[in-house]
C-alpha cells in the first residue's frame, strides 16, 4: 500500500473487467490500478492506454509477481478462476472474484481453504447485494422491521436470451442466472437454504431445450429459520430487465421494483404511460458495481471480514446444483443431498 | 321524525336529484323519502315509481306543506334556489341545497338570515369535501401533520366542455366550475381568502369567448392566515376528469391524485401502461354524495352545526365574483372589494 | 319471471347472504327477492323486515316450493350445500351457490349431473373473477396482450387468522383460502392445472398445527398449456388484506395490486407515507359481489352459459385436494392422482 | 484541439467547479483539462493534485492566455462573470458559464454582443434542461404528444434556506432560485414569457424579510403562444428537494416527480412507507451536470448552436426582474416593462 492506496491489478478486461477498471481508476481514489492482464493483447493495450495504466501483460502471473500489488480482481472466464485463485492466494494477494467462483463444489472448497491458509481476503462479485434497492430492504429486515422473514418472493427476468454458444457452456440457467437470486435469497432472509424444489420448462426458445437447458423456471426454497420462498425466472421479458424482491414477515413487508430511466407519466386518451425499466444489468446495476468495489477496498483497509465471502460463493453454487437436480428428478431436493 | 327516521322531500329529480334519491332510499336507513317534486311530471312519476315513493307533485310547495317532512334537498336549477330556500325556511324544514345557493351575494345573505331566523339547518352541496381522498388530507392538515398551511395547489380539469347553452347561463367558469375549488381551498387551508388574482384565457374552444367566458384559467389565492395557493382549471382534459389537491406546510406535505377504475399495470415493449382516471363526477364522486347526505342526516339528528353552512355557500360565490373581476380587470382583487 | 323481473330466493342470511340480499334488493332492479330462508328465525325476520321482503321461512324447502321463484342463492354453511343443490335442481330453480360447492369430488360431480339433467343454471360464487382489477388483467390476457401466459404469480394473504373452531372445520387452508387462488389461477391462465406442488408450514400461530392445518404456504402450479405459476399464502398480514396477481407472457406482463381507501401521500421528515390496503374482503371486494350477481341475472335472462359453472366449482376443489396431498407427501402431485 | 480533444480550462473550483472538473477529467474523454484557476490557492492546488491537472493559477487570465485551451468553464462567483466573459470572448475561447450570466440586463446584452462578435460558443449552465426527467417530457412535448402547451405547473422547493449572508447578496429568490424555473418554463413551453405576476411572502424564516427578500412565492406566467403557467417556490421543504414539472395540452399531459435514492415500499401496521426524495441538487442533478457538459463539448466539436445560449441566459434574468417588480408592485408586469 503506497500513500495509503491499495495497489490493484485486474485480470480480464472484458465487459465486467472494464466496469471495475472504470470504477477503480475514476471513482475510487483509495485504489491505484497498477497493472492489468488479459489473453487478448489488443484489447488489453487499448484499455491500458485509455485509463493510463502503465503496465499490461497477457500473462496474469506477472500481476501476481508484482510486489506493489496488494489486491486483484478476477474478471476472466469462469473456467480460469480456479487456477488464478489458487495462484493469487499463494502470492498473498487479496482477491475480488467475479461470480461464480467455479461450478465444482470440490474446487470451491479448495479455494476457500487456500484463501484461509494464505490469510487473504476473498470477495465474490454478487454485486446485487450492493444495489441501493436491495440493500435498503436488507437493512430494514436486519433492523427487525418485518420480524423474522416468513416468505420471500424474487422475480428475475432477463430482457433477452444469451447466444446459444453461451448457453451451452453456461452451466445452465440455475448456475448462470438464478445463482444471483440464490445469493439474494440468502442475503435477504439471513438464513441458509435447506431444501430446493425447481420446476423448469422451455417456453421462450427451443434452443434452450437443444442445449439441455431451460428458459422459464420457478424455484421454491426452504430456509433453516423456517422461511419459505419463490424465485421465478425467465430468459426473456419483452419489457426489459425485471428485478424485484419482496420479503414478508409477521411485523410487515418490504419490496422493491425496477428502476426506470426517468419517472415521467404521459396521459393521453388511451391511458397513462410510463418508461420501461432500465434495460440490462450494465445500466440497472451501475451503482452496485461501484459500491461493491468500495466495500472490497474497505474490508482490506480496515481488515474486516469480506462482505461476500467464500462460503457465500460456495452456497449459491450448492443451491444451484440442488435446483438442477430437483428440476431433473422432479422432486424437492435437500441441500444435504448435494453438499 | 317517525320511528327515528327523518321525513325527507326532494325537489328536483334531474341528474343530481336522482343521485340523492338513490342514496336516501337505498343506502340511508335513517331517512324516509316521503315526497318528491319536479316541474316535469313524466320524469317525476318515473322516479316515484322506481323508488316506490308514494307522493309526487309538480308544485314544490306541496312538499313544504307536508307536516311529516322534516328535511328537504333542493336539486332544482340554480335560479329557483332562492325562492325555495326562503319558503322552506319559513316552513321550518331543514335544507340541503345544491351549490351554488345563488349567484347574488345579496340573495345568499337573505337566505342565511332566513335560515338563522327559522332555526333550521342549511347544508350546501359541496360534495367534494366528503370525498375520501380530500377528506383524508383535510384530516391530516387539521391534525397538524404539515403545520400551518403555506402553499395550496389545486388542479381541476373537466373531461370536456359543457354545451354552449349551458355555458351561456352558467355564470361563467369561476362561478360554475372553480366554485368547487374555492370551497376546497377554504376547506383545506382552514382560513378565509382575502385576495384573488385570476388569469383567464380561451384555449379549448372559441365558443367560450363568444359566450363571454373563458375555458383555461389560473387563480392565485391569498389567505387570512398567510398561506397562498393556486388553482388551475381547464374545461377539457382529453385523459379524463383531473382532480388533484396538494397542501404544503412547514412540517410536511399532503396530496391526492385521481382515482382510477382499476390499478392494473400493463408492460409491453413500448412502455408501462395504466388505466385513465374515472371519467367524470358521477363515477369519481359517488362515495362523496353518499357521505355528504349521511353528514346532513347526522347534523339534524344530533342537532350539530351544518358541516357546510350558509357562510361556506356564500364565500365560494364571493371568491368567484372576485376572480371574475380580477380576470376582467387584469389585477389582483381584494375580497373586500366585492363583499 | 314477473314484469321481466327474476323471482329470487336467498337461503342463508349470514354475512355473505346479507351482501347478496343488499345487492339484489337495492342495486339490481332485474331481480325481485320474494323469499328468504335461514335456520335462525330471529336474524331471518330482522333481515326480512329491513329489506321489506314479504316471505321468510326457517325451512329452505318452502323457497323451492314457491312457483314465483326462478332462482336462488345458496349462502348457508358448506355442509348444507349438497342437499340444497340437489333439491333446487329438482325444483327447476337456477342456482347461485357460494364456494365451495362441497369438499367431496363425488358430491360435486353428482351436483353437476343433477344440474345438467334439470337444465338449470349453476353459478359458483368465485366473486374475485368479477373484481375490476382481476377482470381487467383477465381481459388483457384474453385479448392477447401478453401472448400465451408463461408465468403466473398470486400473492394472497389474509389480514388475520380465523378463529380456531372455524379452522378445525374449514377443510384446511388449501380448500378454505387457496381455493380462491386456484380459481383465479385457472381464470387468468385460461388452462387447466395438471400438477401441484405445495410447501406448507406453520409460522403464524401454533394453533394451526394443533388443528392439523398450515398457515403459510407456497404452491406451484403447472398448466396444460405449459404455463407455470406460484401462489403464496399467509393467514396473517399485519398491514391488511393482500391480494395481488401477475401474469407474464412473451408479449408483455400485467399485474394488479391492492386497493386502498384513498390515494393520499403524506411527506414528512421521515419518509413518504400512504394508506394501508382495504382491510378485508367485505370492503375490498364490494364491487365484485355486485358484479357477480349482475352476471348471474344476465345469464338467466339471456340464457347464456353460467360464467362460473359446475366444472369451475369442481376444479378448484380438485386442485385443493391435490395441494393438500402434495403438502403432506412432500412431492409434486399430478391432478390425475386425485381426479 | 489536440488529438481530437478539446483543451479545457476551469475558472473557479468551488462546489460547482468541482462537479465540472470531475466530469471533464473522469467521464468525458473528449476534453482535456489543461489548466484551472481560482483566487484561493490552497483549494486550487488540492484540486489540481487530485485530478492530476498540470497547471493551476490564481489569475484566470493565465488560462485565457494559454493557446492550447479551446474552451473554458466559468464557475466563479456571479459578480466576476461579466469581466471574465468579456476577456474570454476577446481571447477567442468557447465559454460555458454558470447561471446567471449576470444580474444586469445591460451587462448580459454586452456579453452576448461580445460573444457574437468573437464567434465563440456561449453556453449557460441551466443544467436542469439536461436532467433525464425534464428532458423526457420536453421531448414528448416537442414531439407533439400533448399538442400546443396550454398550462404549465412547476413546483420547486429547496430542502432548506441558504445562510443569511448568501441571501443578502443572492439577488433575491426570483433571481437566485426561481431563475432555474423560469428557464425550465421557457424550455418546456417552447415560447417566450410576455407577462409575469408574482405573489411573494415570508412564511419560512423572518430572516428573509430582514434581508429584503421572500421565501415562499407563487408566480404566474403568460407565454407568447397563449399558454399560462404557475411556479410555486419555497425555501424549505422538510421532506427534501422537491422538483416537479407538468405540462398540459389538448392532446395530453406529461409530468415528472422527484427521484428517490431507492424505490422500496415498507408496509407495516401504520401504513405504507417510501424513501424521501434525493436531498439536494448535487445528488438530484448528478446526471444533468454530466449531460450538459457533454452537450457543450458536442456543440463545439460539431460547430452547432449552443443548446442554452446567451438569449436563454438573458431571458431568465429578464423574467426574474419582472417577477421582482410584480411582487413589489403587487400587479402583473409585462416583460416589455423591464426589457
Amino acid at each position: 500500500m503506497k500513500n495509503g492506496k491499495i495497489g490493484f491489478g485486474v485480470i480480464g478486461v472484458g465487459r465486467i473487467g472494464k466496469v471495475h477498471i472504470e470504477n477503480l481508476v475514476n471513482q475510487l481514489p483509495g485504489a491505484d490500478v497498477l497493472m492489468i492482464a488479459d489473453v487478448f493483447a489488443a484489447e488489453l493495450n487499448k484499455i491500458a492506454k485509455k485509463y493510463r495504466i502503465s503496465s499490461a501483460d497477457t500473462d496474469y502471473k506477472k500481476v501476481l509477481d508484482n510486489p506493489d500489488i496488494d489486491a486483484i480482481a478476477i474478471c476472466s472466464s469462469t473456467d480460469t478462476h480456479y487456477q488464478i485463485l489458487l495462484d493469487a492466494a499463494a502470492a498473498g494477494k487479496h482477491i475480488f472474484c467475479e461470480k461464480p467462483i467455479d461450478l465444482s463444489i470440490e474446487k470451491i472448497t479448495k479455494v476457500i481453504e487456500a484463501v484461509e491458509k494464505a490469510g487473504v481476503k476473498l470477495m465474490v462479485g454478487f454485486n446485487r447485494r450492493f444495489d441501493p434497492n436491495f440493500r435498503k430492504i436488507h437493512d430494514l429486515v436486519v433492523a427487525g422491521k418485518i420480524g423474522d422473514p416468513h416468505v420471500l418472493n424474487i422475480t428475475s427476468r432477463d430482457p433477452g436470451p444469451p447466444p446459444e454458444e453461451y448457453v451451452r457452456k453456461s452451466g445452465g440457467i440455475f448456475l448462470d442466472m438464478t445463482i444471483h437470486d440464490f445469493d439474494m435469497a440468502r442475503f435477504q432472509v439471513g438464513s441458509e437454504v435447506t431444501e430446493v424444489y425447481a420446476k423448469a420448462t422451455v417456453l421462450v426458445d427451443p434452443m434452450f431445450e437443444k442445449a439441455g437447458d431451460w428458459d422459464t423456471t420457478i424455484t421454491v426454497l426452504t430456509f433453516e429459520n423456517g422461511a419459505i420462498g419463490t424465485i421465478d425466472n425467465s430468459r426473456r421479458a419483452i419489457y426489459g430487465y425485471d428485478q424485484r424482491v419482496e420479503v414478508f414477515g409477521p411485523k410487515g413487508m418490504v419490496n422493491v421494483t425496477n428502476n426506470k430511466p426517468d419517472n415521467h407519466l404521459y396521459f393521453n386518451n388511451t391511458g397513462i404511460h410510463m418508461s420501461l425499466p432500465l434495460n440490462f444489468f450494465m445500466e440497472r446495476y451501475t451503482e452496485s458495481y461501484l459500491n461493491e468495489m468500495t466495500a472490497f477496498l474497505e474490508c482490506i483497509k480496515k481488515d474486516t471480514p469480506s462482505p461476500v465471502d467464500g462460503k457465500d460463493g460456495l452456497m449459491s453454487v450448492v443451491i444451484g446444483l440442488a435446483a438442477m437436480k430437483s428440476a431433473k428428478e422432479k422432486r424437492p431436493v435437500k441441500i444435504s443431498e448435494v453438499y
